[in-house]
């Protein structure tokens, strides 16, 4: 899966042949087949892997104060702009498979089943910070907000926008919208 | 030009064969390379064509009264979220283009540029509703704006977000920027 992700990252999804997974990951082609089935097989795989990998580096100290709540949730999304090699490469190959599900509809489950997830984690920092807000008015808030990283992380990785601008347009977008809420 | 947008919303700027994209504009091979010299290009020439006729859809009528401001520019941005195949496949091409500069630095300058091109034309908007809030902030809210469209563009696009939905997050995105830059 961690070859995956860095051949998905370097290369695009659409540039994604099995051949070159298996080398990257020192392994035969048979064994990518026997584990994953096939190409979409592998690609459902590597989302899941990538998911579970953004959940590792955005993840704060365990549930804090209830103070700590705004801290918290914007430093889970400014956790999503670094320039490390992973986060670089996840946030990468996670726009990969965002933008391939337009034309491969059988990632389209996956990927609405782990949008929907993180969507339901950020409602949850924002029901922490304000536990009066009726769910659906989180959700929207959370929907916009991970909807804005999406679109601000492939303007960064494509070198459209500075890393730091992309953090305080983020950190201004989280104040809108607790302001909002909590109004 | 009309040809490549289709033959890229259709297979993705990673599918783009130029063959495919002659016999889709029913032309020799041989004259699309006189035209745009290459692959790049084309495809350079395909992001003009792509945003001068988004302005065209997403154009209200002549600037009006103070008083529409504020109506136009959330018809502005909302005109991305139409059931139209013309909308569908621009949005589809931007996307693609977009996600495709980050391996194929050759178009990253241009994408800056019609990118730079569409934050102004918003931020304009924003500035006929509250003349004096200073450039800096009314562009801060240009990007956060069409980045959010970019971002959840590619979910409905994907099947991920309804477009009904995708409209209701554009249009409280907005008065939330609005309510920031007049309160």
């Amino acid at each position: 899966m961690e070859g995956a992700a860095r051949v998905i990252a370097r290369r695009g999804v659409r540039g994604l042949r099995m051949e070159e997974l298996a080398a990257e990951a020192g392994v035969s082609t048979a064994l990518i087949y026997y584990h994953f089935k096939d190409r979409a097989g592998t690609l459902r795989h590597t989302l899941e892997f990538i998911s579970d990998r953004a959940d590792r580096y955005t993840a704060g100290e365990e549930e804090g104060a209830e103070g700590d709540a705004r801290q918290d949730l914007e430093q889970t999304l400014l956790l999503e702009f670094q320039d490390a090699p992973e986060v670089r490469e996840n946030s990468t190959a996670w726009g990969e498979l965002r933008a391939s599900a337009i034309f491969e509809p059988g990632l389209r489950a996956d990927l609405a089943r782990a949008t929907l997830a993180w969507i339901h984690d950020v409602a949850d920092l924002l029901g922490r910070i304000e536990p009066t807000i009726p769910a659906p008015e989180l959700t929207a808030s959370a929907e916009r907000l991970t909807g804005l990283l999406e679109g601000l992380s492939t303007r960064w990785l494509s070198g459209a926008l500075p890393l730091a601008h992309a953090r305080e347009l983020v950190s201004e977008a989280v104040a809108l919208e607790i302001d909002r809420l909590t109004r």
